[in-house]
C-alpha cells in the first residue's frame, strides 16, 4: 500500500479501491459506481444525520431532479453562480422538449416555487424539510472520488421563517446539529464565514465546515447559509402576518455531501488502510476464528449475542484464509474492533479484543461481552477523535507575514477582507482566504496591507 | 370524500391530496414532490424490500444516473423498447456535449459494463445486487400520481450465474422474497407470464405480479425477469469455468415501484381515507387525550413505553383540535390503532383501543400495552389481508365465452395463446392478456378460436 504521509493522493486513491468503495470504470467521465461496502458506509452516514435533524424537528421530502429553465432563472445570481455546470436535458424520446430541463446542481429552484404555495400564514412557519438525493455539476476541473465529482450525494436542508432572527436562530441550531454529527463521525473543524466573493450564489452570507486533510489542503464538508430574504422575494414567498400584513420569508439552508466519507478515510486511514468510526462502520466487530476444536460454535455464539444489542458482528469463517490473511484484510477495511477465538478463549471462556486504533490485546470475560464491546467501541471512537485533533492542530499555523504561509496546512492570520489581499496571498503562497474564523474576536493588523483586520483562515483548498 | 366504490380515479386522487403523500403542483410535467408522510411510507416500504432481499444475500449498490448512448445501444431489442421514452442530457453548462447521455430507463446498460469487469470466475457467482433509485420515462400516456408518472421511485435487483439451472432458481427465490414483501404489505396477487410481445425488451420471459383495483383494473406491482444470455452476450460477461473454459453467464432482474404503494392506497382505502398496513405507517399508534386532569401525563408514559418496543406512535396533543376532529384526521390519514384516554382510563389504569379497520373498542389494561398493542398490529394487518383477499375474489371471473368478458376485474380463461386472439379480445371488451397464469396446469379450448389453450389472465390494465 502507498504510504499515507508520502503519498496522500496515491494512497486516498489505492484505499478507495483495495477497499471496495467506488468504482471508478464506470464509463461515463466523472461519474463512479458506490460498491456495497461504500454504500453501506455511506447509508450509516445519512442514518446519522437524519436522526440528528429529526430530532430538530425537519421532515424528510423528495422533490424531483428536472427543473425547467424559467425556474432557475427567476434568482438572477443563483442561476448565474451554477450556469455553466448544469447538465441539460432537452429531449424526450426523438422529440425536442419546449423547455429545457435542468438536472438539478441544488434545489432552491425546485423547492422554491412550492413553497410559495405551502406557506400562507405565520402558523405554517417555521417550514423546515431536507432531502437527500443526487445532484449534478458538470464539473470541468480535474475531478477526485467523493471530493470532486459530477454526481454527488447531497445533503440539503431549507427553511423558512417569520423573522431574519429566527433564521438566525436556525443557523445557530444547524451547528448545533453539526456538532452532534461531527463527533459520531470523529471529524475536527473550523467555522469560516466565506468571503462575498465565495458564499453561495444567492445567499446573504455562508459558512463553512472546514477540515485539512493530511495532504495540507483544507476540504469543505458542509456550508449553511443565510438567504435573508433573497430567495422569498423572487419566488414569491410571503406568510399573513398576524397584524392582517403579508411579509417575505426568510430563509436558510444547509448542505452536506460524500465529502464527509472523504473526510473519513482522509483523515483516519493509516497506511494498513481505513479506519472507520464505530458508528459507521458497516462492520462493527469481526469475530476471526483460530480453528480448533468448538471454536466456531463458540464465534456464533458470541455473534448472536452481539447482535441481540444491535452490534453490526460477523465471523469471518471463510475456508480457504489464514488468521493472519483476515486480520489484515479486515483492518484494511479499517473494522474497529476484533475479536480472536481459538481453543484457548473457547477452553478458558474468554475473549481476545483488538482495537483497530489502538495496539496491543485486551482479553476479556465471555459472560461481559455485551459491556466489554460496547464499551471498546466507545473507547476506540474517543481515540480517533483525539488523534484526528492532535493532527488538525499539527496543520494549523499562525501567520504573522506572508513569509509564514510556507506550512502546509491551515492558516491563521490577521486580514483586511479584502479580495486584493487574498490575491496576493494566492499569488504567492497557492493558499487564499477560506474566511474570518467564526467565534473569534480577535483583531490585529492585516498581513497584507497592515490595515485593520480580524482573524482569518487560509489554505489551499480541494 | 369522493365514494370510493362509485367514483374510484376521484377518491383515489382525492386521499393523496388529502393525506399529504405527494405534491401534484410541481411546475415540470409528470414529476410530482413527495411529501413528508408520503415519503415517510415509501420509505418504509423500501425498508421491508431492503430486509427481505438482504437476508437472501443481495448486496446495496448505486450506479450513475447517466448513461451513454453507446452504452445503451449495445443490446439492440432492449434500446428499441426504451428509446421513445428517455430523456437525453445533450449539454453540459454551454457546450455540447461529445455523447448524448440518457437518463436512465432502467439500469441494466449502466450495470452491465461494469459486470463485464466484476465477473472473472466462477468463483464471482452468483452475483446478487440491487439498487433503490429513480428511474426516468418520457411518458406519452396520461399520467397518474404513483401509477404512471416520469420520474419513477424504483427498485431494481440485478443476479448473474454460472448457469440456467441456478438463474431459474434465482426466480423461484424471488417469489419467496414476494410472498414475504406482500404479506407485510397485504397486497393480493396473480402470476402472470407476460405474452412474448409484452416481455421486458431484452428479456427470455417476464413474469408479473398483476394485482387489481377497486376500479376493475389491473395493476403490475412487480416483475422478474430471465434473461438467460440475451445481454451477457452483447456486454460480455463470461466467467472462467473449472474446466478451463469460458461461458457467458445467466441473468435475472427484479424490478418494483412506488406502485407498491398505489396498490396499498387503492387496494385498503375506504371512504374514511387510507388505511395503512402497520408495517408502512409512518404512525402505527396515535394517542389521543380526552381533556382532563392527569391526561396528558398519562397519555405521554404510555407513549414512552410503547416507544421502547420500537412501535412508532404518538401523542396528539394539539390544543386547538377536538378529540373527534383529531380521530377523523387520523383515520383520514389510515394510523391503524387509536387509544383515547380520558380521565376513566387514567382512574381505571386502562386504555380504550380503536382499530381502524375492526369496528367497535376494546379497553385493555394500562399493564398489558406493551403486549396488547402489538397484538392488535398483528389483527389488523391480518384482517386487512383477509378483506383485500375477498375483494381481489370478488374481482376475478371465470369466462368460458367472449361474452362473459363484460364483468370488471380479472377475467380468466383459456387462451392459445396467440397475439391475434388476444387483440380480438381487446377490441371487443377492452382486456387483453396478462398472460398464461403461473402456477396453473390447466388446459381447455381457447375462448375465441378453439384451439387448444392454457388458463390465462386478461384485464384493462393500468
Amino acid at each position: 500500500m502507498e504510504n499515507k504521509k508520502e503519498n496522500f493522493s496515491e494512497w486516498y486513491n489505492e484505499i478507495i479501491t483495495l477497499a471496495e468503495l467506488s468504482d471508478k470504470r464506470y464509463p461515463v467521465k466523472g461519474m463512479n459506481v458506490w460498491l456495497p461496502y461504500g454504500w453501506k458506509i455511506m447509508s450509516l452516514i445519512d442514518s446519522i444525520v437524519r436522526k440528528a435533524v429529526d430530532k430538530k424537528n425537519f421532515q424528510e421530502v423528495n422533490f424531483p431532479i428536472l427543473i425547467g429553465r424559467s425556474m432557475l432563472e427567476v434568482e438572477f445570481e443563483h442561476i448565474r453562480g451554477f450556469e455553466n455546470e448544469i447538465y441539460w436535458v432537452t429531449k424526450g424520446g426523438k422529440e425536442n422538449l419546449e423547455e429545457e430541463l435542468a438536472l438539478r446542481p441544488t434545489s432552491e429552484s425546485a423547492m422554491y416555487p412550492m413553497f410559495s404555495l405551502w406557506v400562507r400564514s405565520h402558523a405554517d412557519l417555521p417550514l423546515k424539510i431536507y432531502q437527500i438525493v443526487s445532484v449534478y455539476r458538470y464539473e470541468t476541473k480535474h475531478t477526485r472520488s467523493f471530493i470532486r465529482i459530477r454526481e454527488i450525494h447531497f445533503f440539503e436542508a431549507h427553511t423558512a421563517h417569520a423573522t431574519y432572527e429566527d433564521a438566525e436562530a436556525q443557523m445557530d441550531q444547524y451547528k448545533e446539529i453539526w456538532r452532534e454529527i461531527s463527533s459520531q463521525l470523529c471529524l475536527p473543524y473550523f467555522y469560516d464565514q466565506r468571503p462575498d466573493w465565495d458564499k453561495f450564489p444567492g445567499a446573504k452570507y455562508t459558512i463553512a465546515f472546514d477540515t485539512v486533510l493530511p495532504s495540507g489542503r483544507s476540504l469543505q464538508i458542509g456550508t449553511i447559509h443565510q438567504y435573508g430574504t433573497n430567495f422569498s422575494k423572487n419566488y414569491d414567498i410571503k406568510y399573513l402576518k398576524e397584524d392582517g400584513s403579508f411579509d417575505y420569508v426568510h430563509q436558510t439552508t444547509y448542505g452536506m455531501s460524500e465529502r464527509l466519507l472523504a473526510a473519513i478515510i482522509g483523515i483516519h486511514g493509516d497506511d494498513k488502510g481505513l479506519v472507520l468510526p464505530p458508528d459507521v462502520a458497516p462492520i462493527q466487530v469481526i469475530i476471526i476464528p483460530i480453528p480448533g476444536s468448538g471454536v466456531l460454535e463458540y464465534a456464533r455464539d458470541v455473534e448472536n449475542t452481539l447482535s441481540t444489542i444491535n452490534i453490526r458482528v460477523k465471523v469471518d469463517d471463510r475456508e480457504n484464509y489464514t488468521p493472519g490473511y483476515k486480520f489484515n484484510d479486515w483492518e484494511m477495511r479499517g473494522v474497529p474492533l476484533r475479536i480472536e477465538v481459538g481453543e484457548r478463549e473457547v477452553k478458558n471462556r474468554t475473549l481476545t479484543l483488538s482495537m483497530r486504533n489502538i495496539p496491543g490485546k485486551v482479553t476479556i470475560e465471555r459472560s461481559k461481552v455485551i459491556y466489554e464491546v460496547p464499551d471498546a467501541l466507545i473507547r476506540i471512537r474517543e481515540k480517533m477523535m483525539d488523534d484526528a485533533q492532535k493532527v488538525f492542530r499539527d496543520h494549523v499555523f499562525r501567520a504573522s507575514k506572508l513569509e509564514d504561509f510556507t506550512n502546509e496546512g491551515l492558516i491563521t492570520a490577521f486580514w483586511c477582507g479584502s479580495k486584493e489581499c487574498s490575491d496576493r496571498i494566492e499569488s504567492e503562497t497557492e493558499k487564499s482566504a477560506l474566511g474570518f474564523m467564526v467565534g473569534s474576536n480577535e483583531t490585529g493588523k492585516c498581513v497584507v496591507c497592515g490595515k485593520e483586520g480580524r482573524l482569518a483562515v487560509f489554505s489551499k483548498s480541494y
